[in-house]
């Protein structure tokens, strides 16, 4: 693990300061310090669970042809669907269509279990950004959406977890090679931050690591081998990935 | 980790007998070793994903009041919902109804991705018994199971992973409050365990330790606080846990 120093608006001096156990809790130097163009970049958290949100943007529920819930409802992406960024998403043989689904992802701090919204804050490490990638006909052909949103790949995190942020009116945005494709603001989540993190944890405790997909904006739409999706979260960054065949 | 000594019909003549590391390959003993009797036995293995088969039993299916799909349709249980033998299964507030499903689950014992089905063998360590516990309202109400099915405690496995076993024709009994509720042959699943090793890890990589559910025959019903339930599966073992509120 790294803390990333410097100003997210010069990425030419920013550098990775390597800490020397895990980023829960206080953390220590080691001294090491390099720039961050010379460093890969993996996943910024191994979660033990990606619990993730439908529907929670009302313009997304709508193009999906269903008005958005009441309640939350919540799925899960296995840990082996997360990979980092620059790293490809690999569309699988058996699927004719695979979307990206730019959202903002708010990473735990602290075992914690029926944390009330008002608390909700103190139980988050912070924020990074999520790619939903789900094979669209699997999860119509399903009812399930785990076999569709749970393949290898499927879940880019990154580039980073930003701690200090609030997550209310952030700009989110997805590009395909260039081209914005969703262009929506986190005020419109049907279900915000801290009552996603009520409800998850009302029914399942959550550990340091576990990440939270909030959901995505209207504009899903599919990837095709060669292409480059970017999505980028205002106050964060970008998140970058290529696109190929399996 | 400890490996159970003994004939499983003289349960008073088992012993647990230690092993210096983890299951997966080759294992060397301490030299320590407990009567079983003396042991608190936790759930044997911690999975980084529990992966569950929905209806695959052609007689729960028409329970559910549906068709079994042509394909297994997958879901996923978090880990922070397991718990051993004995460990009570919490009701929730939230739910009016709580169902008990036994089941048998492989226990996944190599990482691995596309094994065809003629070769899963060689990737299953072996064979546990599980409750896939669902809130039957909540998973009417979602649509998605996985609130309903993702509580804490309603992943009880165990009491052992049974490493020399033939999955194919196994007696499956489910009792509550010693009445037999749920009384089937692991010869009725519709998609057997080869073949939901070739299906899941097509999808997803599978880790040593990782579980797969393979379905809950007919006879499901709920389970009220002060119960106990019961499920045995031939050549294993029986998983009990008593029910309380949360």
């Amino acid at each position: 693990f790294a803390v990333v120093e410097g100003e997210p608006d010069a990425p030419q001096q920013l550098f990775a300061a390597e800490i020397s156990e895990h980023p829960f809790g206080p953390v220590s130097f080691t001294g090491r310090r390099w720039p961050l163009a010379d460093v890969r970049l993996l996943a910024p958290i191994l979660p033990t669970k990606v619990v993730c949100v439908g529907k929670n943007y009302a313009d997304h529920a709508r193009e999906m042809g269903g008005a958005p819930p009441a309640d939350p409802v919540i799925f899960l992406k296995p840990s082996t669907a997360v990979v980092g960024p620059h790293a490809a998403i690999r569309l699988p043989a058996d699927s004719s269509r695979v979307d990206y689904e730019g959202e903002l992802a708010a990473v735990i701090g602290r075992p914690c279990k029926d944390v009330p919204a008002e608390r909700a804050a103190a139980a988050i490490l912070g924020y990074t950004i999520a790619n939903d990638v789900t094979a669209r006909d699997q999860q119509q052909a399903d009812g399930q959406w785990t076999r569709a949103k749970g393949h290898d790949t499927f879940c880019p995190l990154g580039p980073w977890i930003e701690t200090t942020l609030d997550p209310t009116d952030l700009a989110l945005r997805t590009e395909l090679d260039g081209e914005v494709r969703q262009d929506a603001r986190t005020s419109l989540l049907l279900h915000d931050v801290p009552k996603l993190v009520e409800f998850v944890s009302r029914v399942m405790t959550l550990l340091p690591g576990d990440v939270i997909l909030t959901g995505t904006p209207a504009g899903v739409g599919p990837m095709q081998p060669g292409q480059t999706v970017s999505i980028t979260v205002e106050g964060i960054g970008t998140l970058t990935n290529p696109v190929e065949a399996k």
